[in-house]
């Protein structure tokens, strides 16, 4: 089982879910290099399209994300890992999920909490 | 809350999610279009990227996603669809999700069962 990255120009979407609540916390990137350091550590890492480098998540803030399972789609070209994600945040911003704003019924709101002052964690 | 189309030249991934369960159905892409159609009708379009064109997820099948609520990630580059889907199956292979394969601990196995028979569903 093994994601098709040449199909995809080496880049495949990899979504991460949490794996005790089902809540869908983030999608990123993840090249070769990514996959298979996800696979050797048991801690995703993804490929930075806006820096340009392996980014293991959560190694500037704490909020690590460990490996449960990893699923792939029918086509060989999504991921998807159900993650334990330390720290209880995914978002950069301080959101438990970066899916924190919805439409539902004509009306947007925030649904996700805030669980850190990104000021806080990114200060150093 | 509008996905930026224009950042990821003109397609945006878009998850679907099973509104009840929260099950992880598929990934796809949309453009504009696809996205003003899916708010306007209430069921999920996604721009087809293999045959370039507009599509009405279960428009052949049937199992059309009725929409329950739309999230947009922090990035505005990632659009998650909380769905409500008909027949029971996302799957062009006629399982319930596409994300039927998964590796845990070292072994992959299927995780999702197959609700229809693809051969009977397509043969129109």
């Amino acid at each position: 089982m093994r994601p098709d990255f040449e199909k995809m120009n080496g880049l495949v979407p990899a979504i991460a879910q949490d794996a005790k609540t089902g809540e869908v916390l983030m999608m990123a990137y993840m090249n070769e290099q990514a996959w298979d350091k996800t696979l050797e550590t048991g801690e995703v890492h993804y490929w930075s399209r806006s820096r340009q480098e392996l980014w293991h998540k959560g190694g500037t803030s704490g909020h690590v994300q460990k490996v449960h399972t990893i699923r792939l789609d029918c086509d060989d070209d999504t991921i998807l890992v159900l993650v334990e994600q330390l720290g209880g945040a995914a978002c950069h911003k301080g959101y438990r999920s970066c899916f924190y704003r919805e439409l539902k019924d004509g009306k947007v709101s925030e649904c996700s909490p805030v669980v850190f002052d990104p000021k806080e964690v990114y200060k150093k």
